[in-house]
């Protein structure tokens, strides 16, 4: 075939972009997702919060209605705050902003005052809404930060919150002031690169940084949570895990996406968790280990016959808490992401060969972080030089991550960005191993790493090690300085409710699953660990502590 | 906020592109589907064919084979046909063509030699791959089509074919010559929106259409399909439908998506079916209405107590289909699609409510042709000035598509594409209705409908109110000239082995099911029913024959 000809023929296969009137092409966007399935279910119950009920017809009304409202409060591509916990109006939020052209900004309830003000400036936030349980926390800021106009009371009558903190617009009232419009709203968007949200992360070091996450991004990580979780029409989700946190893993989008039901809830405690298991038939909910634990050793945890998935990250599930849900019927399904990546970007992909191993190492498989979700780009762990480190299981790196699973980039922060992206791959932080298998294995976030001798040593693998002793509730390993050894670590540890244990006996258990030189140096038992807003362990609080027991004589 | 703000923070949020180096996009193609799957399942069955198996290593392996094979012989863009039954050589060609840069082009294996040789032509192709059981059909080609370099024979010794066409080059003898190359295979591509593969209509009118799909349209079909089927890595899928049909509906991208197993399939015929359902635990596979009554009516049919779900589409399955499949414990999702939308575009989503429905209602609303599947945009049935005809389930439209499930265009065929997309969406040249739930019936091809009398009758509507009949295993209706009506439909009907049936006791059954007006004039008990390649009825040939009873005196 001669050149010419090829140049022609590809010529024409791109120029029939123009002669179709883009009618083959779509930005994608979750936006979708609500339109169809306000369309196809219209009967089906979407959002359940207590006594209060929403059909997926009222669920997109509810959605209107609030962007109609946000609409005529804005201009195009402005920051929308939400302070609330999982409460419907922060799910409808997830549709309504971008819907309204904005840009969602869910702020994390658990942050101080200060913090919130940080975020609500960086965000030239334009509206803040906020729930009556924390609208005390925010009085007066429209009058503090400069670009917030005005800020909206959500009161929730289902849960007795009263008449809204003075100088706060009830949301009622807004809702009910807005003009009726003839100028509809557009439910497709012209970019699917565009920003939808931008998601604060918590700021251990410095001040916090905004993601944007894209409409395109958002769209692909929803599909492919609902693949790996097996989302389907017939699901009911409760919603444990924050939306502030990753907008809620992407899961307002994947759940509406497949038509399921969304449980909301305020506060993540067992008894109202295992109502809704009990009484909603609740099919998948994600959280923390922590959410887990909440789970499994609730006074009413019990053995249940019908599926439930849990989807977990932030921290690997110990191979006791595995089995212990496991053999309660729940299936666990382990994920591992960062803000930076629409929350989850690997899964753990169950091997049906992992059935014959022995339950022990049977969890120590599924605790691991897996492999890319079906939509994301392979995984890479590397050194410092940005070569891979061979597949051994062995040799630390760093994780990094790209593709559509990853952030725009931190809002205006163009040196933030450059770092993160530097050599064209997205710098998670985190410390891992890459396994023969494929399979990469979190073995700490990077500033967690105590060196010892010159070993690296793996406060999560200690913290693993700890934690399946039997008494064991929870556990924090940090290191202390050393003159011999450079750093040593030491334990903090929770004990569970009615059970004991010595330190010797603990670290004699230790001692039992990881080299010697890991064990920690001493055990402090405590009543609670400290934890930051995102339920993270104060790592720092703890090394600060000076708690070296006398030397022994 | 300032308007120059406001433009100083979308620049900013637009330019982020930039300084990421493009770590924060990937290119979307269905390539990355098998890689992630050899990655994370090597040792899992991914290609089961008599007794021959491939693990998704192997796939990989011999993907990248025929890629380097096929790589060394084209250029960029060229394309590469294959004409093949569903052997696993046409499988790997929807990875390995675009893994070598090229277009692939599955031709139908029903075609006669002078369509092949007008596809052959009219797509340049400068390969084509013939299995064994063709190869004496493509005799000779390689000197008939000018753009064409080279024919290839897949000599299946599984099933006993011979040692190859004189002229054509054995594919393992150019397998085994490709040079060792240290230019790798690039799994990435450039623009989403390049053409992957092109499927040639089966053309009833004129001469065959090439429609071209892109990376990004065959990758959101593919999660599409696996979001609707509920494909899963334990799946396990019988390829019953050709590949060479829109590409197998996706099916090559999706099964592989989910990390399932493929078993590819020769001959559709009842025993090796039901052979691979009981031997093999298939958990999926699609077809026509004919794959369905194949099934249903095989000697070997039995209840089954595993999920098995069947994809159909090409014409609505009749009510009494559907109750026998489901007698056998078998779940059929019902969607509808053509050539130009990558296969299906619609599905018939279960509605809870429909459980409390009679058998015949319940049959009737799932043989509906439905909604716009996840990843596809929302279907119209409009009017001839493109407005949208009323909810009502009675007026009938065209029935238009548009979105990323829809065809870039046709190759080198300007003027069909204009026409295609006239108003910004594409045409499907469907006739149907819009139920006052949102879902499209189709009511016919647009040429098949029969006006008699002013009034619109549907051949599908009497189709299935003659095939409700016990004794009628299959039935077409087409019109004849009628002085006084203009048109009236007469009905070819096929009897069940064993059973009987009069000609009005026939018709009498019909009148009591639709109005008496669709009733056929007479009926043509035949052994038979001509069919093209892509297995539609020819209803051309039976409008044709003059067999109009005479007249009862």
């Amino acid at each position: 075939m001669f050149l010419t000809q090829l140049h022609a023929d590809i010529r024409e296969m791109t120029m029939t972009f123009a002669t179709t009137q883009g009618a083959n092409h779509a930005a994608l966007t979750p936006l979708s997702f609500l339109r169809r399935s306000a369309e196809i279910y219209p009967d089906k119950e979407a959002i359940i919060y207590g006594r209060r009920r929403h059909t997926y017809r009222e669920f997109r009304v509810e959605v209107e209605r609030l962007a109609l409202a946000i609409r005529a409060a804005i201009s195009p591509g402005d920051r929308v705050a939400f302070l609330a916990p999982n409460v419907p109006e922060l799910l409808l939020a997830h549709f309504a902003v971008p819907l309204a052209g904005g840009i969602l900004v869910a702020i994390n309830s658990r942050l101080a005052r200060d913090e919130v003000i940080t975020i609500l400036d960086h965000s030239d936030a334009r509206l803040l809404f906020v729930d009556s349980e924390y609208s005390a926390s925010v009085r007066g800021l429209a009058e503090t930060c400069p670009a917030l106009d005005t800020i909206i009371e959500i009161i929730d009558e289902e849960f007795g919150h009263g008449a809204g903190e003075a100088g706060h617009t009830p949301l009622e009232v807004m809702l009910a002031r807005t003009a009726t419009t003839t100028d509809p709203l557009r439910w497709e968007i012209d970019d699917e690169n565009s920003v939808i949200t931008i998601n604060y992360t918590s700021g251990t070091t410095g001040n916090p940084k905004g993601v944007m996450y894209t409409h395109r991004g958002a769209y692909l990580n929803a599909l492919g949570e609902a693949h790996h979780t097996r989302l389907a029409d017939d699901s009911t989700f409760l919603w444990t895990l924050p939306m502030f946190h990753c907008n809620g893993w992407c899961m307002p989008w994947a759940v509406t996406a497949a038509g399921g039901a969304h449980v909301c809830l305020r506060a993540v405690r067992s008894e109202p968790i295992w109502r809704a298991i009990d009484d909603l038939n609740v099919t998948h909910l994600c959280g923390s280990p922590t959410v887990c634990s909440t789970i499994a050793n609730a006074p009413e945890a019990h053995r249940i016959d019908r599926p439930l998935r849990i989807t977990t990250a932030g921290a690997p599930p110990t191979p006791s808490m595995l089995e212990h849900l496991e053999a309660m019927g729940i299936q666990v399904v382990h994920v591992y992401g960062l803000t930076e990546a629409y929350g989850p970007y690997t899964v753990c992909e169950y091997q049906p060969a992992w059935d014959s191993l022995s339950p022990d190492s049977r969890a120590r498989m599924v605790s691991r972080q897996g492999v890319a979700m079906v939509q994301a780009e392979p995984v890479r762990v590397v050194d410092e030089a940005m070569n891979d480190v061979p597949r051994d299981g062995e040799a630390l790196g760093e994780i990094l991550l790209r593709g559509n699973n990853v952030m725009l980039g931190y809002f205006k922060d163009e040196d933030a960005t450059n770092a993160a992206f530097a050599g064209g791959w997205f710098h998670t932080g985190d410390l891992g191993v890459m396994h023969p298998d494929g399979y990469i294995e979190l073995k700490d976030r990077a500033k967690d790493i105590i060196i010892s001798g010159g070993e690296n040593i793996s406060t999560v693998e200690v913290e693993a090690a700890i934690s399946s002793h039997p008494a064991v509730l929870d556990v924090a390993v940090v290191g202390f300085a050393s003159e011999r050894w450079g750093e040593r670590p030491k334990a903090y540890v929770l004990l569970r409710p009615g059970r004991a244990v010595n330190e010797s006996s603990l670290l004699e258990h230790a001692r039992g699953t990881i080299a010697r030189f890991k064990v920690p140096d001493y055990v402090v038992f405590v009543d609670t660990l400290p934890r930051t807003a995102t339920g993270k362990v104060t790592k720092a609080a703890l090394r600060a502590l000076d708690d070296v027991p006398a030397p022994r004589t």
